[in-house]
């Protein structure tokens, strides 16, 4: 932290400042210069609201130095994240049955759990969730995820609880919705991601989901991060729509002060006065994100265009920029979508970009998974 | 709603359109131009995707004519919203001791509940709620109550849930900040003005607060959107940060599909490009917000700039831009406050503001309440 | 300026980014704290690439500390600018009979020049700069010129050069147009402030124009800038669509560093997400801009908004905000503009608004002129 | 275009509407819908202001539909442009002994002008143009064009003149600047790309330059793009800051409506909320672009981003989105540049990135230019 002074400032006007910083149980380095004096602060100073010094007279400004995130930051923890999801069917009941959450995970296949194997989320590979993006009716359902697992796709994307800015559209099936996708689970042994909206379907999205998501609009619902950092599922958490990278840093850092390590992040477009596409998808933050974090991150390239047939161009950029995969809209008949159908991609539409980015993965010594 | 065909559609591909448009039980209007032919739509299109036709062969855009919003808009609703507040201490018990919430808000003062006054925000008063940003302890409460009362102020803001960008920050007192807030109305008989944050705790904060506050963060949390709609308080719904006119409008509508009609809107700044100010206020959607809608919309200076050597101009500016209050942050000692010292007026620039905003009212032909 | 160093950063790297400060002839203050080194600097930085330091081992990122303008900066010369325009018509001969630029303005009205009267921008007074977007013909512009003296307005806007976004859109009528503005300069007295875009022009326009007009998008056209720095004519200058503060401060220095102290600031909205008007209006922008310089800033409300039902509120907001006048788009039959009218006010709303801010003004301590 | 009327429009107000449209001689389409009337209008609208009719009585708003834009729109113009550049030195004598533009650039190297070789850009390859920022002295331009063609690079980028933010940097060096570049072209074959700040040094950069580059802040200086437009050279066109697409397609309208077709567009970066990057690369544009235009893109990543380290995640995903090729900064000492040495990449990783793309352009049918 650095308090710059006013080039007026007086001797008392800056005495004061450094006795204020002393205040705080802080060190001040006071930095004569040609035209001003800076006053560079050391010591614990998280707790300090960076403002509350602005205002004493004489200060020009103050700059802040160290990251607010410490949890989140590659600094505390060089390594990357890997986010690892055994490969084996829910064995959990049904729901009214006297479903439990399990402490662990378990693996999505019976054969792959006994053969170890998992889907890792992290570097080196790059993980697609494919899905439609709400649960309409449990044929639809089945059918996405024989397609998918028939491709070599391992999680699912879809939304029981649906947030929507018009309170007369399509809200999702709810807690019938969950229901449909474990039982999708248990036939094909796909893994789950869908969405969490509130803190009272925490149990149910918990149960149901290998993979919890907080959705955009919620990236900063503080009360619903402190509820999925006590869950025992890994969090997607989506970037909010005007969320800087700092903001989005510090979202995760609330799930993972909680306890719950196991966060994974997703751009999926920021809204800028650009109206080619629904929000302009940055994948710019892709390289930064790396730098700061060890945490893993995908890309949504429906959201972050709104238009299926600018998708895959996208999705392969994402690759290519050095994400760690997608979460893609599939659904099998796009056209006649409940919701976001005309960012969706139809199977045959999918399964192009497939061996598109499977091409495209080789000389970038990546593995799709 | 109007479909646009590409130049070069065939006749094939209109009519697919024009059908596709009737099986949606909707009636379409083809005119045919010059250079290419534009399909109107009319009857109830509220339920259909804007996006569904785009995505058919020879469909260059999709326009949307008519407003997603319904009971918010002046069309359907001509005369403006006025959100009436009785003036009476809240005679309920104190929490522990079975506390109600009681069917309708309770007078805040008792001799202002026998002669029949009230707080009305809307058209021709301008209606100031001013306080701290969170509840730190109840002497500072009490003294900004008495001090609010004094000026003729009858509603005071303060957070006693408060959401943080960071988890290491302060995050409120919680319920025993609301006990607080509910000793400060019974003492003073000013109407408290709080945030929730989440729905666990809607039945405290209805009980506590004469107007329920929903932040910028939750703006488009939809779970408590639903909530609060079945609340008997009025609802302060600040704009998000990166939310259209419509996005706000239609959270409104949430608020008011569920049967709350009393919804004040409150902008309090939007997220840009600009860095001289904590957010970019938006004063300009004062006159929108009154040509689309008849609900009040207050601004908030404290927020939309950040520091509160700027609060004054805008404050005043809002007035003369026709908002019908402001919400602002006054502090007995702003340079000690937990949160948002630095945007936070004290009770002399308060009282200095507060004699500027009267001076300008009166050839506005507004009354300071 | 400030180097922060990583957590990891060795002492040789530490060594090397002091090392490189000295060979930049400034000099370094290393700062250890707690869990890295920042280090100060100080001395004559205006010239570094802030950028520079960044790139050496071991660097997290650099701060910068004093601000790059000098000659707009209210540091610098703390007195606030006043912008003084004789009020006398211009003596100088029409173009094509040998006109000349006068080393200083003639005062606009001959009375007015005897009794030393003057037009000045700043504070303590509220100045209007009134008219229509384009010089369409003579006769609009002398009705629109006679209007505005009938109404105490001192200066009149009005294009002769077009910035239009399509090549195919009505482009101004060029020299032609300076020669009309100047016989209704001369037959009513009223000062003119016209638009230049090209260096070419730059002789006419300065012949012309009472003040010269840098338009939005030529905010950055640094040749431009520094062709009007050699002019005897002040200068209007236009925020750029999404310029900061601190770039629209160091467009005006641009033209002071050439020798044109008499800039004058316009506010004419900001490009964000928001749709509801044609801009976002930036009224925050006027505390930074009074804190930060010292030179005088209007408000354009008709730009700002794009709606001339949204014109009004704007205009008395400027004023309560701090402005220190508007420039303002008047047209004698709006509705048949060639550019703009769907934002220009008729004559009536044009007199209506006045006398709305000759109210407003009185309590504000402000003289309208 | 389609006039939507208020809900309350009587049919007076209708009928007037459809009478100023037949004024303007075009066709009205009144469609009477369930809540309100929509009017479609057909015809020649060009010359329309769109905000003309919003301001009659009973009209609520008007949408527009067709693009305002032709020549730069695939809809005229359905296959894709090639810009192409023949491979041989210019045989043009230097400046100040009777330098003249060629009606048609000449081949750029000898024996490539023999064998009909050149640069094509376009779908199908990917051009890279490399370089300094700027001109600084014709030893390190040297260097750089020699490692270029020892690279297989036929473009260099560096700028004699330069647009800076503040009149204390280094502002190019001008005429020298352009001598140099054209002696490294003469000596080593390669191509010149370089920026045009203003129409007084048109002819001398149209002499020097292969291609004329005009910069973010001049995307809409309409008498440079006018003046341009007359020139022999393709011209680069960056995106501004904040330009839509459809404004970016109208600059590149003003330079083809005025004769010259070879329009090269480069998106380098929009303006947003957004500060983890120097600007934010919009990616996203590059589908709409091919879907809209046929003209060619390229991808500045360097000051997309802003940071080196950035810099080939983004020019690696710039090649799987679909871009016709880079403007990338290249230096032989990055950290002694006398601007942007933050975002240039030195020679080795340069060759890195070459290396990554010529294996990722294989999978995606790209050959590397």
């Amino acid at each position: 932290m650095l308090v710059v002074m006013h080039r007026q400032a007086t001797a008392e006007q800056i005495d004061a400042v450094v006795a204020a910083i002393r205040r705080m149980n802080l060190t001040a380095h006071p930095m004569p210069g040609a035209t001003r004096t800076a006053i560079g602060i050391t010591g614990n100073i998280s707790a300090v609201d960076p403002r509350s010094l602005e205002v004493l007279p004489g200060v020009e400004e103050l700059l802040r130095v160290t990251k607010p995130y410490k949890l989140a930051s590659r600094e505390m923890h060089a390594a990357d994240t890997y986010v690892r999801l055994p490969l084996t069917p829910d064995p959990s009941p049904q729901r009214g049955e006297g479903r439990k959450t399990p402490p662990h995970p378990q693996p999505l296949s019976p054969e792959a759990g006994e053969r170890g194997e998992e889907v890792v989320i992290g570097p080196g590979s790059f993980t697609l969730i494919a899905g439609p993006c709400s649960v309409e009716n449990e044929e639809m359902i089945l059918r996405t995820a024989d397609f998918l697992v028939s491709k070599g796709v391992h999680l699912m994307r879809a939304g029981a609880f649906k947030p929507r800015s018009s309170p007369y559209s399509f809200q999702g099936m709810g807690l019938e919705g969950l229901d449909i996708l474990a039982r999708a689970r248990q036939r094909t042994g796909i893994g789950v991601v869908t969405e969490l909206m509130d803190t009272d379907n925490a149990d149910a999205v918990e149960q149901a989901a290998d993979i919890i998501q907080i959705g955009t609009r919620n990236m900063q619902n503080f009360s619903l991060l402190k509820r999925v950092a006590r869950t025992s599922k890994p969090v997607l958490l989506k970037r909010g729509l005007s969320a800087t990278l700092e903001e989005w840093l510090m979202a995760a850092e609330y799930v993972m002060a909680g306890g719950n390590y196991n966060v994974i992040l997703c751009e999926r477009g920021v809204r800028t006065f650009s109206d080619h596409s629904r929000n302009t998808l940055d994948l710019s933050v892709i390289p930064p994100v790396k730098h700061l974090s060890h945490l893993p991150i995908l890309v949504d390239p429906s959201h972050g265009t709104g238009k299926r047939d600018y998708v895959p161009a996208m999705a392969l950029a994402a690759l290519a920029a050095g994400a760690d995969g997608l979460l893609i809209e599939v659904h099998p008949d796009p056209d006649r979508a409940l919701s976001d159908g005309a960012q969706s991609l139809d199977f045959a539409g999918f399964g192009r970009l497939l061996d598109s980015l499977r091409r495209l993965a080789e000389p970038l010594g990546r593995t799709i998974n």
